[in-house]
């Protein structure tokens, strides 16, 4: 086939296969089970090789999520979401279960266990109490996770644990407080489950920023589900959790103008994604120029200042996108390059999962 | 139908429609022509109301957009980009105008001339300089226009005229300023055609934010290329050139948590777009709720602050965008809703452009 169109977004198959392979050792060390968070690629055939390398499952972020990867033979599936059952999640959730999926939800509040309930779906899906270990965005209180799981086992829907997302590690020098935080309302959060008699099987944690720092913890998780680690990003380059060595994934961007002396590529925010934390250098990096800096991104256009000769009108060059699970989610197909060949894909993965917002 | 699942996009049909006449009518008063910009749409159904309503054609921005728009029978196309011809896009193009189709691309170099000339395209793909009116993205200094247009006319090329997009209107208390540097670029550039015997047949310029500006000034534009202006979003609501009451596109999302006081919403970065501009108040807005803020978003998850009682959980609230152009790039599929009802579509269109990157 002939070399895809520019801007297209490129796995670099070895290294990805060697995060894969990093990660899954590092947790087998550890003595924790993980459970990759695959809203960062949706891709079936990276799922397979996550669970191949020793995943006891994936994490999905929404029930389309999940619908995709069962369909794909990927069928033991976290939704880390405090998913509120109306009637549309009720039937979809009701169709996974019955074909035999073992599938998992959030969930953060008593009013959230009684829509379950209200749908038919206790015994049939389980639930994980979510806690807020910092970040602020949902979970209840650790103290708080006691009386929702109670209320669960009592309207006799299965409790399967405890989880928490360290959001608050996407900054700098971040990560390490995070991972403790982490730790430490898991540990509360099943310490007030116990005391309501509903001790946790499983309790979750992990983002990739905090991975490092959970497995060099004393920590009680006994699974972590990491998602950005499978490509890195310019994110984490930045922050220190991904060597550039490492990244797998990139924009495959020409060079389309030297207009103001700078370099201006055809790859803007509806291919990178718009993403640009505070701290961040730019609006991605570019991975043979660590130099450069992308100081303006339009839907079409990034603009690139780097020292030294420009790049030569027309040649291609890599970009890292700030956030790599919106990159992906923007693109119907990702190109997969294969024993270090940079000029043509040996194969191409669908984004199966792409769009499945709900 | 059943409700759709949220989150998902809802266009609100007679405002749209609306906003289609009144920018048709603002630029009839004034004597230019318009030509939307498709990519905020991507839409076969919104580009013919806009030709219907008397634009004279569209505006793309990449030949994956022309292709999707001429296949929609939308063929008055004028791709507003410094395309670089490689080979794919040579085929591409060469395919187009073999339809028949009335194509013509931005150049900003005498390089991207020669390219076009390389394809075999001379004669069958217009031309129209870009000039940098102080957006400092692509586009040449205005006194080169001539320059360039001279060159292509030498090499057998159609120049059609000249155009610039004011981008910097895009902060606050800019609008006039950009509008106004844009015009004098604008006339700079026609003069430097003049000069060297390419006078410009269309003068070409606009933005959603700069266009009230562009419309009142003595400007020598012809032609007027808004974008955001069917829909409206956050940000121009936040810079003036959207009234609220007006903005035709919002985010339906289900009330999922109360965590920690706030509202927990089920839109996140994957369906509003990860866009923050320095100058914005949070993530987007609540149509209904003028004074809640969002200040945090995740892939799924929008938190906001606001005063008074919290919406209930479960309930649905409507949310606008920051940058509506990257939005509607998440989805495969708008709903519309017409006369008022905003809890049943009355129809569904395919975002048919979504993912054109290249």
């Amino acid at each position: 086939m002939p070399a895809p169109a520019t801007p297209h977004l490129a796995i670099d198959l070895e290294r990805m296969q060697a995060n894969i392979a990093r990660v899954a050792e590092a947790a087998t060390a550890r003595g924790v089970a993980l459970r990759p968070h695959a809203k960062t690629h949706k891709t079936i055939e990276i799922g397979r090789m996550q669970v191949a390398a020793g995943a006891h499952g994936l994490t999905v972020a929404t029930v389309g999520e999940a619908e995709a990867f069962v369909a794909g033979g990927l069928d033991d599936l976290f939704v880390a979401y405090p998913i509120w059952v109306d009637a549309d999640k009720a039937a979809r959730l009701s169709t996974l279960a019955a074909r035999g999926a073992a599938i998992s939800i959030g969930i953060d509040s008593i009013a959230g266990v009684e829509r379950l309930v209200h749908a038919g779906l206790a015994g049939r899906i389980a639930v994980r109490v979510e806690v807020d270990a910092g970040h602020h965005r949902s979970g209840c209180a650790p103290h708080d996770a006691g009386e929702v799981a109670a209320a669960a086992v009592r309207a006799g829907v299965e409790v399967e644990g405890v989880f928490a997302f360290p959001g608050h590690a996407y900054a700098p020098d971040a990560r390490e407080r995070a991972a403790r935080e982490e730790a430490d309302a898991l540990t509360a959060a099943a310490a007030a489950m116990r005391a309501a008699g509903v001790p946790p099987t499983v309790i979750s944690g992990g983002s990739t920023p905090s991975l490092a720092a959970s497995l060099a913890l004393d920590s009680p998780v006994t699974e972590l589900r990491p998602g950005v680690s499978v490509f890195g990003d310019a994110q984490q380059w930045e922050l220190g959790s991904a060597d550039p060595a490492h990244i797998a994934l990139t924009c495959h961007a020409t060079v389309v103008s030297h207009a103001g002396g700078r370099l201006v590529l055809d790859a803007g925010s509806k291919v990178l994604g718009p993403d640009r934390a505070p701290w961040a250098t730019g609006h991605g990096r570019l991975l043979d120029h660590p130099d450069a800096r992308i100081v303006q991104l339009s839907e079409h256009h990034a603009v690139v200042e780097l020292p030294g000769d420009l790049p030569a009108l027309g040649s291609v060059v890599r970009v890292v996108p700030n956030h790599v699970c919106i990159a992906v989610n923007m693109v119907d197909d990702l190109e997969v390059y294969d024993r270090g060949d940079d000029t043509m894909p040996a194969t191409r993965w669908r984004v199966a999962a792409r769009g499945r917002n709900s």
